[in-house]
């Protein structure tokens, strides 16, 4: 069972992988190449080598794990967190502890072998979203869990596999990961001081300014953030305030993945296809209040998402520190990107 | 004059390094290849091709930016911060910042072409503590700056350059690290609660518990931290409690040389010389009091070094989320670190 441990110190949950210990050994001369992409398990026709599928989007008729789906979801082969048992929290003098228990799905985007959304048209981006959401949606009903994430990794230094097949994951977590935790708390602030929300007062601002606006659609915006951590960091917030990803409307699919393939697009074009992790940051679905009851998400969050290429090679001295050192100004990322015609 | 900008959200500051601004191409096809090291610029001998030296530790009767020295301290040839000029923080808008001020100095660890402390004798490594003790003292008499960051990049994947000379570096700051930040905010609440310092009780539990202790001398301890959030993370703890590492005393000097070079070492052996980052801890020299004063460093915090190898090649995931997957259980890198003879 793997195991979620907390930093006594600063309150930071990290996963130890128990069952997929590594030794000295494992890590060293580690190379991975891309794979042999004959073998790819999951193109339409090769289902009986993934797990058992959760949820897929068929043509009418079709039978599960068989050919005939648009979008297919099925349980990691490697799962990080494992969806059976209790969350048992515990301490041991100084040290707190709970059970690895959440679910890790893998959402493989398209039934072709495609390596990323710039290669999905629209529509199929769209259907995406939609499975997505009602993933997040089911998941959200598991009691355990405080928090669903949805993200992409894309090329190998992003993280993702050697097997080029476009994929996004989810997990369920049993606690809110850090870096959502903080915009909650920030937000909050904002909110409690303002009576508005800070990133409905942002996208104002940025249309205002207009010089870190890197594309837009009707309903959403992508910005390169003022603060960016890394060269290229893109954001993509709706426009209409909306805490939850989940309330997405229907017309809003469309056009997020129209930005997203529009976006994405650009990266490629600019960067040469460069590694990236893309990240959705939505309200948790549960909240505890301070008096200790559960409410639902409140107007001082706003959903977005967040792209960061992978192009700076090292990250030592910001992980030992918390300090980013970005060599691209926000405003030149931005102009570059706008520029690009897709 | 680069900027240091501050996320409207969260708090976290950036810096926006604008002189040295990349665009697009400069990321496409980066590779780096290790020098030809007959050029080496930190050699002894090679004097002229530093900028002016700051600090020297020199036989007596020898010049400055000649041979004779044993460490030497020279400004960074790219520096990060720029040394000269005013903070003047302002806002725009929702946006704050200041300009990039702030000192990056490199210590040269030895004139002669060794690549890391396992290359070193402890003496040396001795004399590396001292000059950097000296240059931190010295740097936190400048009232712009709040903090002194040591540290050292080794290997050319966890941020080092190409050219295989041990140095480490200072980087004197206007702003507290955030990850300092919550270190001393986390350490505080606890010494509220318990009137203890927090790090004295986790070093006291870790020699109750002797399953992650990895090295131990009469004066510091060597631990894989409960929550490691890498494989074979480091933390070297002063074993008798101090909030400042310029407080070091004289006999603690060696002993930290000498569990400096016995820990590299060991990860030299175990993991075949991997790329790590070291961050020395420190409390900051000021602190701002909620009533507003400046006040000396209290009892609740402990200084202590950092390691952070860098043996898992991908971290985009934990970038988005602050959510860390370790595969090696602390217990077991200590084990395998305590079992390497040096």
């Amino acid at each position: 069972m793997p195991e979620l441990r907390k930093d006594p110190v600063v309150g930071r949950w990290v996963i130890i992988s128990t069952e997929r210990a590594k030794r000295p050994k494992d890590f060293v001369a580690q190379t991975v190449e891309e794979s042999n992409e004959t073998a790819c398990p999951f193109c339409e026709g090769q289902e009986s080598q993934t797990p058992t599928e959760i949820f897929a989007l068929r043509r009418h008729g079709t039978a599960k794990n068989t050919p005939g789906w648009d979008v297919r979801v099925v349980p990691s082969i490697a799962p990080i967190l494992k969806v059976e048992g209790n969350l048992d929290r515990r301490g041991k003098g100084m040290c707190d502890m709970m059970n690895g228990i959440g679910a890790h799905e893998i959402v493989i985007e398209t039934p072709k072998h495609a390596s990323d959304y710039p290669d999905l048209d629209e529509e199929q981006i769209a259907k995406v979203i939609m499975v997505s959401r009602d993933r997040i949606v089911d998941l959200s009903r598991d009691i355990r869990f405080k928090y669903v994430l949805f993200f992409r990794n894309h090329g190998l230094l992003a993280g993702a596999s050697a097997i080029r097949h476009s994929r996004s994951q989810l997990m369920a977590l049993p606690v809110n990961p850090k870096r959502v935790k903080e915009k909650l708390i920030g937000a909050r602030k904002y909110f409690e001081y303002k009576e508005r929300c800070i990133f409905c007062d942002i996208i104002k601002q940025e249309k205002e300014q207009s010089v870190r606006i890197a594309d837009e659609t009707s309903d959403f915006i992508a910005i390169t953030p003022f603060a960016s951590r890394f060269p290229f960091e893109l954001c993509i917030y709706p426009k209409e305030h909306s805490p939850d990803f989940t309330n997405i409307k229907k017309h809003q699919i469309g056009d997020l993945a129209k930005i997203l393939k529009r976006v994405t697009t650009k990266l490629k074009t600019a960067l040469n296809d460069p590694p990236y992790n893309l990240t959705l940051h939505s309200a948790p679905f549960k909240r505890m209040t301070r008096s200790g009851y559960w409410k639902t998400v409140d107007d001082d969050f706003h959903w977005h998402i967040e792209i960061l290429p992978s192009l700076t090679r090292v990250a030592g001295f910001e992980w030992g520190t918390g300090f980013y050192i970005n060599p691209t100004p926000p405003e030149e990322a931005a102009k570059y990107l706008k520029e690009i015609e897709v």
